[in-house]
């Protein structure tokens, strides 16, 4: 597998500069600050000799760009590991499109017709939680059973997250994602202003290194967990999701289906399984 | 206008109970909780004569759908206010599926083809922020001058919000959006699992009650701001968005263009102010 260009050069402006006016009970005064950086983001895939096609537009902050376009192709059930061939940045007109449109060239054919197929494109058999479910189920083995962890690691995890978050120190708002390992020490962190983004970067990472299934691996989320991440993480096979927050209804329906360990208000010592609580030991 | 069906029934369903296993420094003990209701809903749009076609799948929280399905259709450029001439719940086989999918019938042929011409699905112009931008302005008037706010009613909408987010108080987990009048006082209030949802139905209703533009209007909302929630903002001529937390890159610069003015961090007497803080009176 090949990667071209220059991986690392849109971390280089993961955040903005920008003025604000900072007001204190009133009084008002002019200061520096800065703002994560939101950009859009195409992906392309193509098979040998193929055409690459455009199969996203993401808003997403730069860094990280060739893990969330791997990342997102396979969590969307799109490309299984070991087919990536190649990613790349296309050669654009102008720089501030430089770093905007991933290509990931892949080791056969690529079946833009598999993008119609999924559920957001047909609705034969209805909407609703039971239909979403089935249709990720399809590319999704169930998880397998992993390791067990103490309550007192899972609890360990969001400050080891909040200390690692470069991003979110200089400007206060972004999402966060990382792995860690069942004894809680942190392999991994991405951040982004989509929450699912920052997961697609980490399994992307993962797929690219050659290390799916993340089988014994907890991930850890600074927000709350929604049906997406629950079926980002399941196609990666991750045992144990821990949160900050709450998840939904539908996160929690999917974990219980897919054999995934959710663990939410991960707080002061505190926290509440939703689903396989087997694998949390107290 | 028409609006067909029970458009209340979904919200008895916004939080949906669950069972959870609350784990207090190592000592675990079962109960009973109640989590955010996510629910995918299909968006159908048609003109007089015409079958309806579906334009999108959104996961959100159930209430406030027909507000959601017109909301969204205004915001993202594919109708205007006035064309909307009935709303309804389509009749679906199972009672799961009942509530799930919302037809938006127009005064006026519904151009399918609009669909295809956005932003995300053409890179001829390229793919960056400016490019976004510029397809944003297309169906988005510049904002009126509006109204001056004061940094003390900035200052106090968080807790007026806050205190009347009814599923967050049960669940603990989802985004919330409302409306204010220049002087505070809180006009109306949506809560979602994805944050430009809550969005859309404050919008989906002013639209639905001939209310729009909301030019005399402050938007609170519950987390971050970025790039779609200006974009939603300025399409219904929000003069002034406040959130608790902080905007991205893009959010600023799209605010700067629209003659929007962003407030972030409203937190314990303070504010930052990121654009066009003329409005803001301390």
């Amino acid at each position: 597998m090949e990667v071209m260009a220059d991986p690392a050069a849109p971390l280089r402006r993961n955040t903005t500069p920008t003025r604000v006016v900072a007001v204190n009970r009133s009084v008002a005064s002019e200061r520096a600050d800065r703002l994560a950086t939101e950009e859009p983001m195409e992906i392309r895939a193509g098979g040998p000799g193929q055409e690459p096609e455009a199969v996203a537009v993401t808003m997403r902050t730069p860094g990280g760009d060739f893990e969330l376009a791997a990342g997102f192709l396979f969590t969307e059930g799109l490309i299984k590991p070991g087919e990536v061939e190649k990613v790349s940045y296309c050669q654009l007109p102008t720089e501030e499109q430089q770093y905007n449109v991933i290509t990931v060239r892949l080791t056969r054919p690529f079946d833009a017709a598999a993008l119609k197929r999924n559920f957001y494109a047909t609705s034969s058999c209805g909407i609703c939680g039971k239909a979403a479910l089935e249709d990720v189920e399809v590319h999704c083995a169930p998880v397998a059973p992993g390791p067990e962890v103490s309550a007192d690691v899972i609890s360990s995890l969001p400050d080891k997250l909040r200390k690692q978050q470069r991003v979110f120190e200089q400007t206060g708002g972004l999402h966060a994602a990382a792995l860690f390992t069942p004894e809680g020490e942190l392999l991994s962190l991405r951040e982004d202003v989509g929450r699912h983004n920052a997961v697609d970067k980490l399994v992307g990472e993962a797929l690219l290194n050659g290390d799916l299934p993340l089988s014994e691996r907890v991930l850890q989320v600074s927000g709350r967990v929604s049906f997406e991440i629950v079926q980002k993480a399941a196609v990666a096979g991750v045992p144990i999701i821990a949160a900050v927050s709450a998840p939904s209804s539908l996160a929690v329906e999917a974990a219980e289906r897919f054999g995934m360990t959710v663990v939410g208000f991960v707080r002061d010592g505190r926290l509440n399984v939703y689903s396989h609580p087997a694998r949390i030991r107290t």
